[in-house]
C-alpha cells in the first residue's frame, strides 16, 4: 500500500533538498511513522524540514513519547506555533498526556481564543461528547439566503474540520437547523436556508457517552453531528473520523476485557504495562478459588475412591465455561453494537435458553458417551451423573452469560466488566461442587459403586 | 434519542393522512424500525403511504425477512420501482438475499443500464472491495477548470452516494487524481483542477479484502475512495459510511470466534442458528479431550494416592488457560487494527515472553501458597511441583497465545481461527501432562510422600 511506497520513497532520499519536499508532500501519518521510526536525535532535525501546516498535521499522529521528546528538543517559538495552530480537540488530548509543567507553560503561550476553546473541552468528562468534538465548525445566522451561506462558507478558515454541514443557530447560538453543503449546492442561490435545512437535527448533548455519539452517527449515516449544552446553544461538532476511532477503540476494550485485561493494551505495549493489566484478572481468579477450593477439599475422599472423576472433571468445567463464555460474548456485542438494550433481557433469555437446551441435551448425551467409555463397569452410573450435571450446568452457563451483562447494563454499567475468566471460575465452582455431591450422595446414601 | 421521538410520535397519530406526512419526513431507518415492528398484514399497507424516494430508503433498512414478504405483498410495478432506484451495491446485497426465483424475475425488469451495474458487483467475491463499492460517483475528465467541474458536479444526479470528492480521469477511464469540494471551492472559477487536485491518489483494488480497505480508509481519515480494476481504470468508491459497518462486523466477528462462536451471531439470532453457530465448537472441544483424557488416564493411581490433586488441578487449569486468552486477545485485536502484521513476530513474542515471566514468578509463588494451605504435611512436596508447573506453563500459554494467531497471518489465514477453547484446551492438557507426571515421577522415582 501507499505507506510502503511512501517509506520506500524516503528510504532511497540522499538529497536533503528532496527530502525536505518529499516530507512536504506526503501524507502526514506517513511521515509521522517515518519520523517516529528515526533515531530519536534525527527526529528534531527532519521534523524542522517540516513547513508549518504539515508539522501541525505530523505532530498529530506522533505517538505520545516521541511528541514528549520533540517538545524539549525543538526551539520555544516552534513548539508554540504548532500548539497554537492545533484543533482545539487534539490540543487537549495534547495536554491529557504531558507533563502538568510543561502544560502550564504552552497555555501561557497560546492566544486567548485558542486558550478558551481547550479549557471549554478540558472541562468535559473523558469519554463524553463534550471531550472528543472539535470547536472548529461553521456556523451561519438565521435569515441568510443560500448564495450568502456558500460564500459564508468560502470565507471560513480552511482550518474547519467540516465544511459539508454547516449549523443555523438564533442570536442566542441556540441550534436551529442543520443544512449540508450538498444541499445548498443543489439549491438556487435565492433560496433561503430555512427553506431547505432541515429542523429534525439529530445532535449530542456535551455529557453523552462518546460510545452512544458513536452508534447515532453510525445510525444516520451523518458525516458529523453537532453537539450542545443543557440550553441546547451549539458548542461544537464530532465528525466522522472521531466515530470511526470511537468504535475501534470500544471493541478492543470489549474483547480484551472479555478476555481479562484492561481494555487498552496493545501488542506494543510495554511488559510492564501488560503486567499491570492483566496481573490482577489472575490474582483475581486465583482468590475466587480460595473460596471454591474450601468447599471441594472436603470431597477428597470421594475423589481417592473415584479416581475416573479427575478425568472427567477437567472435560467438564472447560466445555461449561465455554456455552457459558459463548451467550457471553454474543451478549456483550450485541450491547456493544446497539442492536439491543436491557430492556429486550427477556426476549433474549427465552431465545438463549431454547438454544440451551439443545446444548444441554447433546453434550449431556456426548458425556454420558465418554464417560461410559472411560469408567470401568462397576462404576458406569458415573456417566449418568456427569451426563447430568453437564447438561444442567449448560443451562446455568448459557443463564448467567445472558444475564450478568444485561444485568450490568441495567444499571448503567459496562456489561463487559463481566469478563470471561470470571465466568468460567464461577460456572467451575457452581459445576465442581453440584457433581461431587451428587457423586458422594451416590456414593454414600444410594451406596452406588462400593 | 431521536428513534424514541420518532417512535413516540408515530404511535400517538391515528390520522392516515397525518401518519403518512410524519412516514415521508422521518428519517429512512426510523420509518423500517417502524414497520419491521408492525405486524405483518399492516407492513404492506403501511409501505404503501411512503413515496417514491423514501420508499426506496426505508426499504434498504428492512430486515431480509420483513423485505421478502413486503416484495411478495407489494404490487408487481411498486416493486420494480423501488428495485430500479436502488443504489447498485444495496441492490447486489438484495439479490444475494432474495431466493433464485424473485431475483430472476426482477433483473429481467431492470433497465439495461442498472442490471449492468448490478452484474458487475455480483462478479466480484464477497468481502472485496468490488462487492461493497457503490458504481455512482462524480467522474471528472481531464483539463476542466473549478469551475466547470462545480457545473458537473451540481448538475450531477442527486443520487450520487457522495459528491464531497470528484475523480479525474484520462480518456481510457484511468485513474489520474482526485479533487475534494473542499478543495474545489476554496480554489478560484478559473484555476484548472490538474493543478489543485492531487496526484497521490489512495485507492484500492477490486479484489482488495474489506477490512484493509477500511483500515486504509482509516488511516488517512478519508469520507471514501476509489476502487479500481487491474489497468488501473477507476470502477467505483467506497464510502466512509461502509468503513463504519466494515469495521464493526470485522470486530464482532473476532469477538465471537475468540468466544468460540460462528462470527455472525447476534443476541437476537434464531435459537436454531445460535445452536448451529455454538455447538460444532463444543463438540470440538470434547473430541479434543478424548486425546486428552486417554493421556491423563493412566495417572488415575497417581490422583487416588494424592487426592489433592483434584482441588488444584481445577485452579492451575483455568488460571492457565486465562493467561493464555490475554495473550490471545491481545495478539489478535492488534492484528485486527492493524497496528501489527506478522514481520513483528518477534518484536512482540519478546515483550510478551518478559511479561511472561513475571507473570510466570507472581502466579507459580501464589500457587506455591496456595498449595501449601490446601496439603496435608506429608503432601507439602505437591506444592512446589504445583507452583513450578504453574509457572512453566504460564511462559507456554503466552508463548502460544502469541505465536498462533501470528502464524496464521503469516500464513494469510485469519489469526482468529484460534479461539479461546481452542487455547485453554490444549493448555490444559499440555498442563495437566506435565504436572501429572512430575508427580507420579516424585512418587515412584523420588519417593516423595510414601
Amino acid at each position: 500500500m501507499l505507506t510502503q511506497d511512501s517509506r520506500a520513497t524516503l528510504d532511497r532520499i540522499s538529497d536533503l533538498n528532496r527530502l525536505k519536499l518529499e516530507l512536504n508532500e506526503l501524507p502526514a501519518i506517513d511521515v509521522g511513522d517515518y519520523i517516529s521510526d528515526l533515531a530519536p536525535e534525527q527526529r528534531a532535525i527532519t521534523f524542522r524540514l517540516l513547513n508549518k501546516t504539515q508539522a501541525t498535521d505530523v505532530f498529530e499522529y506522533l505517538p505520545p513519547d516521541v511528541r514528549e521528546s520533540l517538545i524539549g528538543s525543538l526551539h520555544n517559538i516552534q513548539v508554540c506555533q504548532i500548539v497554537e495552530s492545533m484543533r482545539p480537540d487534539d490540543r487537549a488530548e495534547l495536554f491529557d498526556e504531558l507533563p502538568a509543567g510543561i502544560v502550564k507553560r504552552l497555555v501561557q503561550q497560546l492566544s486567548p481564543e485558542e486558550r478558551q476553546a481547550t479549557a471549554t473541552i478540558l472541562g468535559y468528562a473523558e469519554g463524553t461528547a463534550g471531550r472528543v468534538m472539535t470547536t472548529e465548525y461553521v456556523r451561519l445566522r438565521e435569515g441568510l439566503t443560500v448564495g450568502e451561506a456558500l460564500s459564508k462558507i468560502r470565507l471560513a478558515d480552511r482550518d474547519k474540520e467540516t465544511i459539508y454541514y454547516a449549523y443555523v443557530t438564533d442570536n442566542n447560538r441556540k441550534l436551529k437547523q442543520v443544512v449540508s453543503l450538498r444541499q445548498l449546492l443543489f439549491s438556487i442561490p435565492d433560496a433561503r436556508i430555512e427553506d431547505i435545512g432541515s429542523d429534525r437535527v439529530i445532535k449530542a448533548r456535551t455529557e453523552m457517552q462518546q460510545e452512544e455519539v458513536a452508534q447515532l452517527m453510525k445510525r444516520y449515516d451523518l458525516l458529523a453531528v453537532p453537539v450542545v449544552d443543557r440550553e441546547d446553544r451549539l458548542v461544537g461538532i464530532i465528525t466522522v473520523d472521531d466515530v470511526v476511532d470511537i468504535l475501534e477503540q470500544e471493541a478492543t476494550e470489549d474483547i480484551q476485557k472479555l478476555g481479562g485485561g484492561g481494555g487498552d493494551e496493545s501488542s506494543l505495549s510495554l511488559p510492564i504495562d501488560k503486567l499491570r493489566n492483566r496481573l490482577p484478572w489472575l490474582l483475581g481468579i486465583m482468590a475466587l478459588y480460595i473460596g471454591a477450593s474450601s468447599a471441594i477439599a472436603p470431597f477428597q475422599t470421594t475423589i481417592a475412591a473415584v479416581p475416573v472423576l479427575a478425568v472427567i472433571m477437567p472435560l467438564f468445567s472447560n466445555t461449561g465455561g465455554t456455552v457459558g463464555i459463548q451467550a457471553l460474548t454474543v451478549t456483550i456485542r450485541s450491547l456493544g453494537v446497539g442492536e439491543v438494550s436491557s430492556k429486550d433481557t427477556m426476549k433474549i433469555l427465552r431465545k438463549e435458553l431454547i438454544a440451551g437446551v439443545g446444548t444441554a441435551l447433546a453434550l449431556g448425551l456426548t458425556m454420558l458417551l465418554l464417560s461410559l467409555i472411560w469408567t470401568k463397569p462397576e462404576e458406569r452410573w458415573v456417566g449418568f451423573v456427569a451426563g447430568f450435571v453437564m447438561a444442567s450446568n449448560s443451562i446455568v452457563a448459557v443463564t448467567l452469560g445472558t444475564l450478568l451483562p444485561m444485568g450490568l447494563k441495567r444499571l448503567n454499567l459496562d456489561p463487559a466488566l463481566v469478563s470471561g475468566p470470571l465466568v468460567t471460575t464461577l460456572l467451575d465452582t457452581i459445576g465442581f461442587i453440584t457433581f461431587l455431591t451428587l457423586i458422594t450422595f451416590s456414593l454414600n446414601v444410594l451406596k452406588l459403586g462400593v
